[in-house]
C-alpha cells in the first residue's frame, strides 16, 4: 500500500487520511484485504497499536469490514458517478450604476457601525449569547418603535415589532402565516418587484396582480382577495404615491373585510421637498402589516428587517420564525439597536437625504422624468412602441446595472427603464445618466 | 381643539402629530370639521403656511378630507378595537444550567470575534455591502470546506457548501427543497430533537420516525421514506452513534433507492478520547447532505450554520434561500471566515473541548452513567416505570434547565433525563449534578 507520511503530523491520522483516499479513489477496491496491523506497522516504522488504532477509526466510519483475528477488508461502498465543479458566479461591479434598489454603499458608516458593535458586544451578557427571541430582541424594538413612529408615523410599541432577516424574510413570512390562517389570494401591485411577487409566490399563497393607475393601486379591484401587499409611499418600478382617497379605500376595504394590508416600506425614508407621508399602518394597525428594512436607510448586507404587526399576527409570525430561523442573531441586533439609540441612523439618514436629494435633481435635469418626490429612482417612459427588453440588453451589454417595468409586471405594462439615482457620487451618475440618453436618441 | 405646543421642534410637524393623536383618541370624531387654516395658525400663532402644510400632510395620510375654500372634516375611519399589550415573555437564567444544546457562553472569543469583525469590515468593498448571494460567501465556502474537511472528514470544496442563517435554516430549506422536487416522506430518528422534527414538519413533508436501538437508527426500517435526518456520530437525546454496519448499510439504502440522507451534525466536534468519526458524509457525498452550525462551537448567537449538498441540490437550496432570505449578512460571513483562517477556531475548539472534558468526567464519577465519549450531554434513564413529565417540572421548578427522553419522542420512549455538562463552570456543574442526583434519590 503506497502510504507516504510526513513526519510533522500525527502518524495515525495520516494513516486514517491516506486509507480513505485510496478507498475512495478506487485504488483499494471493495474486498481487498489492508495489510495486518502487523505488516503495515513494521512497513511505515510505527508501532502497531497507531495501524490498530488507525483502522478502527476506518472501520468505525464505515470504509473497512473488520474480522476477529484477520486483517480488515474494503467495505463495499455504493459508487457514485464523480462530482462535476459547479462555477461560481462572479457578479461583475457595474461601470454605470443605476441600480434603483441600491444606497450609496460608499455612505456607510463604517466607523460608527464598528463602535455600535464594540458597545454591543461589551454590554452583551454571556446569556445573550445563546438563542434568541424569535420575534427579535426586546432591546431592537423598543428602538425600531420609537424610531419608526418618529419618522413614518407608525403607532405601536414593541410588542407588536418583529425583528427579521431583511424585508425579504418579512414577506415570505407573513404570506406563509397568511396561508397557514387559511388565506389563498394575495393582491400585488401590478407591476411591482419581481423578487418581492417570487418570495410571496414561494409561500403557496395564489398571487393575484392588481392593476394601478397614476393614483397607485386600483382599490376597486380588490374583490376576493384575503390580503394585498403594495408599498403605498412609492410604489416600485413605476414610482406611485397612493393618493388620500385610496388610501382611506385600502383601509375601508381591509376592516370592512377583516383582510390585511402589507404595507412594504423598502425606501419611504427617502422624500426630499418636505416630510414623507406618515405610514398607511397608523389609519388601521390591526389590519395593515408595515414592513420595513435597513437596506435602503443603511446597507443591504445588514439583512435586517422589521414588521409592525396587527397583534392577531404576532404569534403566528414568532411561531413561523422559530421554525424557520429558531432566532436571530442578536449581536447584530444589538448593534443596531445601539445604533439608533446614539442618533447613528437619524444622522446617517440626513446625509445620505441630502446626498440623494442633489441627485434626485441631476436626474430631473438630465432625464426627461419629473423631479422624484422621493425613494432612490425614477421611472423613465421609453414610449408604447418602444422593445423595453432589447433596450435593456443593450444597456447592460454597455456596463449599465439598471432595471424595467415589464421586467416587473405580471400583465401587461408601458416599456420603461427604472433608473436608481442614490447608488453613485453625482460625477459617476451623471455620466451615466447622459451616456444612457445619448444612447436613447439614436 | 387642544394643542399645546413645545417651541423647540418644528411647529408644523408637532400640529400634524397632536391633530393625528386627537383623531385617533376619538376625540375628533368622523366629519368633525377643523378649524379653518386662519383660524388656528392665529390661535397658535403660526404662520398660515404651517398650518396648511400640516393639513395637507394629514389629507395625504387619509386622517382629512379637504373641500376646496372650507375647512377639512375628519374622514371616516374604520373603527378598531383597542389594542392590547401582549406581555413579553420573561426568559429567566436558570439557576442550574444542565442545558443539552448550549456550550459554555463564558468561553466565547470575544476579543478574538471583535478583531476578526474589525478586519472582515476593514478589507470589505463597497460592493460587498449589498446584496450578498444567497448561497453564501465564496470566502466562507471556502475556509468551510478546508475546515470541515480537516475536523470532520468531509468531502467537496466550496462549490457545494452553503452558508446558511443557523442549521435550523439549512434543515428547513432542504426539508423544502426535497418537497419540491417530489418527496413526501420524511424518516427522523425517533427520540430525536423535537424542534428539529417540528422544523421539519412545517415544510409540509410528512414526518415518520424510525425508531433507534443500541446501534443507532434501525436501518432496515426505511423502506417507502424518500429522506432520513439523523445525527450519526451522536443522536440527540439518547447520544447513539450509529455502528459502522448502520453506516454502511444507510449509504446503500441511500444510493439504492437514490433518496437523500440529511447528516445533521450539531455536536460533532466534541469528541474527548479520540478523534471524531469522519463525517458519513463522505461515504457517498451525492447523497448525503452534512448539515452543521456555529452554536455549539462558537455561540447560537452567530447565527450561522453550513450545508455540504450532493450537487443536484445546490441550485434548490441557493433558489429556496433566495426566496426565504434573499441573501445572507455578509460582514458576519466575512468575519467568520477570517476567524478561520486566523486560526483562532481551531483554537476555540481545543480550549472547549478540554473544558468540557473535565467536565464529562465529572458527570461520569457524579451520575450512574457512562463516560459519553462526545458530545455536550449524558442521556439518564430514569427506570421505565418513572413519570419523566414529572420529574422534569419539578427539576424545573426547583431552578434546573434540562430536558427529557420522552419529550423528544414521537412514539414511546423509556423515561429518561437528557443533561447538558457543558454549559456551566466546573463548581456550578457540580453543585447541580448533587443536586439533582439528592432529589432523584428520595
Amino acid at each position: 500500500m503506497p502510504i507516504h507520511l510526513d513526519r510533522a503530523r500525527p502518524a495515525g491520522r495520516q494513516v486514517e487520511a491516506e486509507v480513505r483516499r485510496l478507498i475512495r479513489s478506487g485504488a483499494l477496491g471493495a474486498g481487498a484485504a489492508l495489510p495486518s496491523t502487523r505488516v503495515l506497522a513494521a512497513d511505515l516504522a510505527l508501532s502497531r497499536g497507531v495501524i490498530v488504532g488507525a483502522y478502527a477509526q476506518l472501520a468505525a466510519e464505515g470504509y473497512l469490514v473488520t474480522r476477529r483475528g484477520a486483517a480488515p477488508l474494503v467495505a463495499a461502498l455504493p459508487l457514485e458517478p464523480r462530482s462535476q465543479l459547479e462555477q461560481d458566479v462572479h457578479v461583475a461591479a457595474a461601470r454605470f450604476n443605476l441600480r434603483p434598489d441600491l444606497p450609496d454603499l460608499a455612505l456607510f458608516p463604517r466607523a460608527d457601525w464598528l463602535s455600535a458593535s464594540r458597545a454591543a458586544m461589551r454590554r452583551a451578557a454571556d446569556t445573550d449569547l445563546a438563542y434568541g427571541e424569535p420575534f427579535g430582541s426586546v432591546e431592537l424594538r423598543a428602538q425600531l418603535a420609537a424610531f419608526l413612529s418618529r419618522t413614518r408615523g407608525t403607532v405601536g410599541v414593541h410588542n407588536r415589532i418583529g425583528v427579521h432577516a431583511g424585508s425579504t424574510q418579512a414577506l415570505f413570512t407573513l404570506a406563509n402565516v397568511l396561508r397557514l390562517n387559511g388565506a389563498t389570494r394575495l393582491g400585488v401591485e401590478d407591476p411591482g418587484h419581481r423578487w418581492r411577487t417570487g418570495t410571496l409566490a414561494a409561500s403557496g399563497l395564489e398571487i393575484v396582480p392588481v392593476p394601478c393607475d397614476d393614483e397607485g393601486l386600483r382599490t376597486d379591484r380588490l374583490d376576493g382577495l384575503d390580503a394585498v401587499v403594495l408599498s403605498p409611499e412609492h410604489s416600485f418600478p413605476l414610482g406611485l404615491t397612493l393618493s388620500p382617497h385610496r388610501r382611506r379605500a385600502l383601509v375601508q376595504w381591509a376592516v370592512a373585510n377583516d383582510t390585511i394590508v402589507i404595507e412594504h416600506d423598502y425606501d419611504g425614508h427617502f422624500r426630499y421637498d418636505r416630510a414623507p407621508t406618515a405610514a398607511l399602518q397608523a389609519l388601521a394597525p390591526e389590519h395593515v402589516a408595515y414592513v420595513g428594512t435597513a437596506s435602503a436607510i443603511l446597507a443591504p448586507t445588514i439583512r435586517l428587517g422589521w414588521s409592525l404587526l396587527p397583534l392577531r399576527l404576532v404569534e403566528g409570525v414568532a411561531g413561523y420564525t422559530a421554525r424557520n430561523l429558531f432566532a436571530l442573531p442578536r449581536l447584530e441586533q444589538l448593534t443596531l439597536a445601539e445604533f439608533i439609540a446614539r442618533g447613528y441612523l437619524d444622522r446617517q439618514l440626513r446625509r445620505a437625504r441630502s446626498a440623494y436629494k442633489r441627485r434626485r435633481d441631476l436626474v430631473a435635469a438630465t432625464v426627461p422624468v419629473g423631479r422624484a418626490r422621493g425613494g432612490l429612482f425614477v421611472c423613465l417612459p421609453l414610449g408604447s412602441t418602444a422593445d423595453e427588453a432589447r433596450v435593456l440588453a443593450a444597456a447592460r451589454a454597455d456596463g449599465f446595472a439598471l432595471d424595467g417595468v415589464q421586467a416587473n409586471a405580471i400583465g401587461s405594462a408601458e416599456p420603461g427603464l427604472v433608473i436608481g439615482f442614490a447608488a453613485s457620487s453625482e460625477p459617476a451618475l451623471q455620466r451615466a445618466l447622459r451616456r444612457l440618453m445619448a444612447a436613447a436618441r439614436p
